[in-house]
Formats: C-alpha cells, structure tokens, sequence
C-alpha cells in the first residue's frame, strides 16, 4: 500500500492513523460483532459514539454550557438556508462577503429577508480580507455572518470584525480545529466535516441556546429548524451515523496531539515551511494579501499558467496530489488541514524548489 | 472476529463482502494512494464511482431514461418536506396512512398545501394494509403519497393504488431492491438508504422528469429543490461521498448474485422459514394481516410480554440481535433485509423452537 500527499481542498486527507483504526474496525467494532454503519442510532452503542464526540468536541474547543453542538447533514450549503430561516427574527442581517461561499450565503439568505453586503474583497478577486474597523452594521440586523477561511483564496480573518453587539455567525469549514477558538463571541459557527474533520456528509453547528427559536414560518422543512434538531439530540431522524463516528476519531486524535494549542503550532510550523519559500522563491509567489494568509489553504501562482499547468502535472506523478488552483483565482492551491503532516509539505516545497531550478531562466 | 446476525430496523446489516471491500480499500483505494472519503467529489475518481453507483442502479430496477437518479441527504425525512415543496403545483395532495412514517410524512405535507388522509389502517395500529380499490381520490390531487413497506409494523403494499391517473409518489426506504419493481408506474419513489442499501447519510429518489419544475416558493431554501440537484447530478455541495461509494458496492453484489429476481426469490425463501414457523407455533404468533405481510421486517409476539422480553434478552445473549419490537407495536421484530443470509433466519428459528420448547406448558 502506497499513501500519497493529497493536497484536496475537501473532501480531503484525513488521519492515517484514523483510518487505519476505521479499518480494523469495519466489520467488528469493539466485539459488538457489527459495524459502526450496521448498529442502530437508537442503541445504547451509537449512544456512547455520539456522545463522546460532543463531549470530545466540547474539550477541544472549550465550549461554554450555554452552546448547543448538533450533527446535521445538508453541508454547509443547507446552513445557509438554516441560518436565516431560524435566526431571522427581525428579518434584516449583514453579510460580509470574503469569497463564493460567503457570496453564496448572502444570496440565499436574501430569500428569507433584507440581507445587506457591509463590506466585500471582490474588487481584487478576493484576495484580502477587508477591513473590519468601522463596519456599518445595521441598527436592527439580527446577525452578521462572515466566512472565517476562504478556502478557494487561501485567506483567513486574523480577527473578527467588531459586530457593535451583533450576533456574529461563522462559516468554520476550513478552519475549524486548526487552532483554538473563543466560542463565546459567536452565536453560531458551522463546518462542513469534509474539509478538517472527517468525511463529507456531516456538518457541525455550535449555537447559543437562546438564539434557539420555536417561531417558525409555518411552511418551514422540519428538517431545517434547529429546536427540533436540538431537542432531538441531532437524532430526529437517523443522523449520518458511520460520519459522525469518524469525526469522533478526529477529536480523540486532536486530543491525543495534545489538544488545539499543540495542533495550531503544528499548523504554523508547516505552514511557515511553504510561505518562507514562497516569500524568497523567483519563480512562485503567493496569491493573497500577506496579512490575510490562511495557515490551512496556500494559493499560489508562478510566472505563467504554462508553467502552473506542467508544475501540477509532474507534482501530481510524484505523488503531490489535487494541487490545481480554483478555476476563478488559477495556479495552485495547497490545502494543508490538521492532516497532512509537515513531511508532506517539506515534499512539496522540495518539488517547488527543484521545479525553480529548473524552469527559471 | 465474531458477527452477529443482526435483525436491527435500519441503520442495518450490510453484506459482509462489501465491508471487507470496504476495509480493505480504506486506506487506498484502487492504487491511488488515498481513500475514498479523502477524495474530492470533483475529481474522476469520485466521477465514476456515482455513475457507476447509478447505472448499475438503472440496471437493476430497469429504470427508464425519462427518470433522473438522485443521491441527496437528511433522509426520507428530508423528503416528506422535499416532495410537497416539488411536486405541489396545486397545492393538494392525498395521503395513505399504513404507519408512523407515512403519518408523517403525512402531517409535514400539511405544511405546503391542503392534504387529505384518503384511507388509513390506524384504527388497528396499522396492522394491516387498507383496501385499495375504491379510493377517494381528490380530483385536484398533485399527487397520491404511500409508504410502501412500514417496517415498524411489519405490513407491505402487495398492490398498488389505483391512483385514478394521479401521480404515485412512494417511500420505499424499506423494501427498495428486495425485488423488482415497475418504476414506471410511480412518479417518484425515495428510500433512505440505512435500511435496504448502504449506511445512514444518503437518501435516494427516482423522479420522472416532467415532475421536475424550476418554479418554486421565493423562499424555497436551494438544498430541497429537485432541479437543483437533478441539474448539478446531486453534487451542488459536496454529496455524502463515502455512503454513495458503499450503496454502489450493494448495488454491485446484487447485480452479482444476479440481480432482483434472484434477490426476491431469497428473500422469500428466507420470509418463509419465519412465517412458517409462525404459522404453526404455539407460542409465537404474527403481529399482522396474513395478506399484508412484509418481506423485510417481520413482526411476532409470544404469549405474554415477559416472556417477549426474556426471548430478546436470550437471543441477544447468543448473537441475535436487535429483535425487540417498536415500542407502540410491542414484542418482536425482525428485519429480514437483502444482506441477512437465510442462515440467520434459521438460527432464529432454531432459537425460537427451543423457546418454545422450554416455555409451552
């Protein structure tokens, strides 16, 4: 058996030792003589799975007693129905607009209210992060929503913008665990599993219970209120039990690291390794602001996108895999979650700088 | 490494040689050096396992080309607000009531338009499936709804309505691919797939196309509309890869045991050995209507409810597990699906026999 390093933006490498784990498990999980994906999600043995998760996961990120954590499914896209369908109460709210995805929640949520754009980097294709200073929230917004890692830039707010007492809510998807974060300045934050947890089909939320509502339209998909989710333990119908059982795995290997401080130092450890280079490289450079840099998403370009295109080719034959750049922003992306190990970014900075070698005149 | 026969409802037994493909390809899956939950949904890889998932769909149940094939999530209860929000033109619908999940499905449809209960078997906890024949089809009707096997009370249509012309939309979640059946005779069929297929976290529908409209709500939330997926092939966000990956290895075992007919002729054979058990036991007795009999979940009782419980507990204590009934029904069930071998269903016999042996006075 041969691993490669995959560089997939998400769904994308997970824990080797995880997986392995998985795997020696799948037809017999701890004696029950089932697998995971055979147990019932009403049984005393998903009980104790998804319990620990939550509580794992609880650890990990310190969240306080008042924060609901629910498993859902739908990704990231069905929160961006959710969130204003639920959280809406004055029907207004303010979206800060950093990437597609952050653009795509602001178009849905203009569906269910009067959702205005504060502030955008669309103006240079999304390569910053705006400033954050003087915002002009509005006076009866009931939330303001930010996409925290841009994920298809590479850029990641290195603080959060001043809400003026706002409900803040966060798209984490390509940022949750990477480091520690202080849930209590958030009403809710939500990630996508495919990015840094575990495979695609869960997505996490963490909300604060009053802003958990009853009053609902009365057309509103039961699926989509999150009181019924919460009352319900995630389990108000059958939950993407063999998902959350990984995303289980994720935390106690988080955990066993030595928690969010030891996995942030690690992350800016190998993130470090590839923009030291690229900030000396003649040939590479970095595609975005360098005060807006995500540790977990690297864009970057060299001199021309014939080169660009050879590079992810001959990267790819020598197991440097999914490094091609987002269609809008071109070159390359290398997206270097929680689980890629710093070996797999030393490979890929030795590639670039034999690649430089070789192509710069 | 010892399994069990397990006859859980749903999340359910899977067959054993698809969790040892599974195992086995965890870490890397055909040589790529990476496993299929870390792969992108964007990439090839991913491209042929959901065709190939879906044609040896088409294969099986002979599904014409004027139907779309969709993987999407939250299960069929994501589907019972999925469908009236769709399908809805006229704003009414008629529903079957032969369950808990048809009643909800039922209850959620109220939501989105005038719906009315045209027959229901709930005046003999639905232990029956209601007569078929001269039903009071609303003229205005968008669409005729059933729950084709209830598998908390154990009762199967063995016909199907006659919907006077009108669209037949149908939950199959627990009889899908335990025989043959003419989809052309339905508008739109759905079934979580934690039941008959693959794990929890993926629900498929097979929708004819004309059913399909672009003209939704304004504030109909983009994750439920039907065009929507069936336009972007169920991958708009990010689908539940790795359970799209395992219901296509299910589909591959049955086209490999020879498809539906061969799989039905199992299933009544293995159905057999319990109802005939029951049908001449002392002790032991069918919960339901002789004629209404399911194939997939089978429902008994013995002569008291201590001795219910006993027999569980017993048989949990020598590998036969999950047999306690639905609590509003009582006593046993058990789940009988495509990946339970007819060895298990003898053991349960077998168990049973000497059961009631020790216990008949």
């Amino acid at each position: 058996m041969k691993r490669i390093f995959n560089f997939s933006a998400g769904p994308a490498i997970l824990p080797e030792a995880v997986l392995k784990e998985a795997a020696e498990e799948m037809l017999d999980y701890q004696n029950t003589g089932m697998s995971v994906m055979e147990v019932s999600h009403r049984s005393q043995i998903f009980k104790k799975i998804i319990e620990d998760a939550e509580s794992d996961l609880r650890t990990l990120l310190n969240i306080p007693n008042n924060y609901k954590v629910l498993f859902l499914q739908g990704g990231a896209t069905n929160q961006f129905s959710m969130i204003p369908i639920n959280l809406m109460k004055h029907k207004k709210a303010d979206y800060i607009v950093t990437g597609n995805w952050a653009k795509k929640a602001f178009k849905e949520a203009s569906k269910f209210g009067e959702v205005k754009q504060i502030a955008s980097s669309e103006d240079l294709n999304f390569s910053y992060i705006p400033d954050l200073k003087n915002l002009e929230i509005s006076p009866d917004a009931d939330y303001v929503h930010i996409c925290e890692n841009n994920t298809i830039f590479g850029t990641k707010y290195h603080d959060l913008p001043d809400t003026k007492g706002k409900v803040l809510v966060s798209d984490v998807s390509s940022c949750i665990l990477s480091e520690p974060m202080d849930i209590s300045k958030y009403g809710l934050i939500y990630a996508g599993a495919q990015k840094n947890i575990g495979p695609a089909g869960t997505v996490i939320v963490i909300i604060r219970e009053d802003l958990i509502t009853k009053d609902h339209l009365s057309n509103t998909p039961i699926m989509l209120r999150y009181d019924i989710q919460a009352e319900n333990k995630s389990m108000y119908n059958t939950p993407p039990t063999y998902g959350i059982y990984l995303c289980g795995k994720v935390f106690k290997w988080l955990l066993n690291l030595g928690g969010l401080e030891v996995m942030k130092q690690m992350n800016i450890d190998k993130a470090n390794v590839l923009y030291d280079y690229l900030d000396q490289s003649k040939l590479f450079y970095g595609s975005v602001d360098k005060a807006s840099r995500s540790l977990m998403n690297v864009t970057f370009k060299s001199t021309s996108s014939e080169l660009d295109d050879l590079f992810i080719k001959e990267a790819k034959a020598i197991g440097l895999d999914s490094l091609k750049g987002y269609r809008t922003v071109g070159g390359m992306r290398a997206s270097i979650y929680n689980a890629m190990p710093i070996e797999g970014v030393k490979a890929l900075v030795a590639f670039m700088s034999d690649f430089e070698k070789e192509h710069l005149k």
